[in-house]
């Protein structure tokens, strides 16, 4: 009996390495499509791409797949298998359940109007013409409430899209937090701009040759312990970061030579992906359960690196010099602390990919709400530019003049990703969560970072979050790491107390 | 009857897509690997190109391939094909058959003895001894003794082996053409080694920096045609080409501060490689077909652009003053004439990549005589440092004085390749009576070379060679492109007037 099931088991991960394998493949080829691969090969490697994206989709849903679920998934089966299987075994389950229940024809419908509602609002973005796009949007969002119906869904229609991204993950938890969040940092960020210490900026947008923030990008990749021997920093017009395997995490980075900060920043954040990814446990290579366990968990790695330690004082009190090393004139006349006041400039702005720390969660916030009105039936497309200019105002303070700089700027909704934005918010609250939990066991984190020694860190994060790939829930990681489930408090204390320093308020 | 067999058809082309799909996959992860993969990746993604190179066996040898093979073979249906789909089906044939008649136990065996082997090599050539190598050497020619025995063969055994590398090629072919070599090459070589009108040659060592050959490669690779939209050049230790599809050929090369001539020399010849693959129809993609024919004619297009371009006297009449603005001390004091000497330098030396042009042909002939002579049992293994020594004596005049200098210098016999090497020499032939050929069509051949107008001459390559991809056999262009066989002459007359001419005999 004990035998038949190893066998079967052994066979099921067989499979699912096979896929596996097809996936780095593609992760491969994508990459490569990003850095560099000449224009003329696209279209014949978009073609392969799909020739194995197409094999995998047919893996995930087979009637060899159906066999194994069939046979490993009896609770006392189960007990028999090892751990990564059972994981696994669910992982692929969720998958198969997934896509089985939508009918295939509707879904291949559904892919051609994401491709073409993705070109139509690259067009309408350009013309600033909502009007152009709505027809596609309220297509794709009656596509997402027909899904919603074949999956089901617990309390709230939202929930279920809010899960692709962020299992477990609610509108009951996410009310809480935005109210939370709104009822302290909209005031905070009024307070601001009526605040009269503002920081100096200027000296920012100095000339900063290309291959100087290249030497200094590479100087700090390696002081957090980035892996070089099992990755490489490459040059993207869109910064991204790709586990491949956790031997092979690629990092990308964009030099703007009159603004320093987006290398700088962008390179810090993506460290904080390739992290998480460099340091899942080698156990889970050939398995899904091989890379970060959700959006929102990813994103408070590259956060927590990009913010709690990258525009932390005293990361700069010992890094100063060495930034000062690649570009001597530009910060000959500024000092530490005018450098950190000016890297921490908050303000109000229109557009969410150039928002700071501090306002950037009311970006989602506005976002959240109009994506849980489009499915509890509250909010109509139709509706959608005033509401977002109205939300604007009231929590930023500004009111978009045009679409493109509202409604229309995030590619998001024309690709058909609904349910993925408030994974940004999240991840904010969970680096806040986790960094006051890591305070409590490395109390001198300020001299660490001011000593230049990450190792403490970084061993706490792969300890709590990174060695355990899928394998946990993100609640489930929050809780054991924290003690606690979400609590936008520790984001909210950590944002007040330090802009109210900055500020001088 | 003709729809039945047209939606065969398209299933066929099809499933060969996919299998090409996979290789093109294959393909890039290999360039990956060899141009900066991070080393803790390596073990995972050979992981993958382990899985998704057996799946293209299996699908090569899978019964659905055999239902193909027999529905579309029969001759009345294959005159409803369409030329593609024919010419496709004949080498999904010719592999299937190969592969199906090794018994899968023994080929297994061979796999594994084929990577001892080449790690019993390596060591045997670091301690220069052959005895180490000899068992294993033993084994694997037994191995391919057996193989012919299951292929079968005409004429001669060896003629399989030929075959697997340049298809049509024969003993019988090569026997005659080696035969006027050694008649008419090896007196010149001697020739010249009494010659004392050597060229000076110490200038072409002074110090050539890496940035600047690099610009140069770029520089050169331009004016040849290389289309840099459907490729990249890279760097690494052992230079090749590849083509993944025709959009995207890519072509690495080596920087060697002390010798600018391994650069320049090498990415002229891994152009011609990649023009071939450039240039193949665009028709052909998808299918077996999208390669070049043969390694001897692809070594032909390597070799044209490497010797009958860059080794031109005409060419460096034009880049000789672009190569003096990379490098402008090096050749301050070194006339046109002596440079074109110098890179013309032949001498007798022992080991066969470093071989000059004039040589490289006898180092082929020694290994030709010896794969021949234990396939026809002529040679024994053991005999065989005794037996290349001498022949190195009785062609070049020199004689190794150990085996690693000697017979243990190739990797090929390591991997089980025999039957490859001759394939370099019918390079060089080929190569100089496609040259012959063309001359006629193009009589300004050396002012074009002059003007730096290389596009007839690559359009006369792509309408003879290039465009065919596998759809002809190399001795099928090889006549169409001349008006004849394979005939030696062109390159022993080519060679003797332009060495004559350079050592004044």
């Amino acid at each position: 009996m004990v035998n038949r099931i190893q066998k079967i088991e052994e066979q099921f991960l067989n499979y699912v390495r096979k896929m596996m394998s097809y996936n780095e493949a593609i992760s491969l080829m994508y990459w490569d499509l990003r850095t560099g691969a000449p224009k003329k090969g696209v279209e014949q490697r978009s073609e392969v791409i799909g020739v194995l994206s197409q094999e995998v989709f047919k893996m995930l849903t087979s009637e060899e797949m159906a066999a194994y679920i069939a046979k490993l998934s009896p609770k006392d089966v189960q007990e028999q298998l090892s751990h990564i299987t059972r994981y696994t075994l669910r992982e692929c389950m969720k998958e198969y359940e997934r896509n089985k229940k939508i009918p295939a024809e509707e879904y291949k419908e559904y892919v051609v109007m994401q491709s073409k509602a993705e070109a139509v609002w690259e067009e309408a973005k350009k013309s600033a013409d909502f009007s152009m796009f709505r027809p596609y949007l309220e297509k794709l969002v009656q596509f997402n409430q027909k899904f919603i119906h074949y999956w089901g869904y617990k309390d709230h229609p939202y929930n279920t899209l809010l899960d692709l991204y962020e299992p477990g993950m609610t509108v009951e938890i996410l009310d809480d937090v935005f109210s939370c969040l709104r009822e302290r940092i909209v005031p905070l960020v009024k307070a601001i701009v009526q605040s009269s210490n503002k920081p100096r900026t200027s000296f920012l947008f100095a000339k900063f040759p290309r291959e100087k923030q290249r030497e200094l990008s590479l100087a700090l990749l390696k002081e957090l312990g980035y892996d070089f021997e099992a990755g490489r920093l490459d040059e993207t017009v869109h910064p991204f970061a790709i586990g491949l395997n956790p031997g092979d995490v690629r990092i990308t980075t964009k030099y703007d030579e009159n603004d320093f900060r987006t290398a700088l920043f962008g390179t810090i954040h993506e460290c904080g992906h390739a992290l998480y990814e460099q340091n899942i446990s080698k156990e889970l290579v050939g398995t899904p359960l091989c890379s970060g366990t959700s959006m929102g968990i990813h994103e408070s790695q590259s956060l927590f690196y990009e913010n709690f330690i990258g525009r932390h004082y005293a990361y700069w009190k010992r890094n100063y010099r060495l930034l000062k090393e690649y570009a001597p004139e530009q910060f000959a006349n500024v000092s530490l602390d005018e450098f950190y006041r000016a890297i921490n400039e908050a303000k109000p702005s229109l557009i969410r990919i150039e928002a700071d720390e501090l306002t950037y969660p009311l970006h989602i916030m506005v976002r959240y709400e109009i994506e849980k009105g489009l499915f509890n039936g509250t909010i109509e497309v139709k509706d959608l530019p005033d509401i977002w200019n109205d939300k604007y105002e009231e929590y930023l303070g500004i009111r978009p003049d045009n679409d493109a700089v509202g409604v229309l700027q995030d590619v998001h909704w024309a690709g058909g990703s609904f349910g993925y934005f408030p994974s940004y918010a999240l991840g904010y609250m969970y680096a806040a969560q986790l960094k006051n939990a890591m305070v409590k066991d490395l109390p001198h984190f300020d001299e660490l970072l001011e000593k230049g020694d990450l190792l403490p860190i970084r061993e706490w994060l792969t300890a709590k979050v990174h060695c355990f790939g899928k394998m946990k829930k993100p609640l489930e990681i929050l809780q054991e790491a924290t003690g606690e489930g979400l609590n936008a408090d520790y984001l909210i204390s950590y944002l007040e107390e330090k802009y109210k320093t900055i500020y001088r308020l």
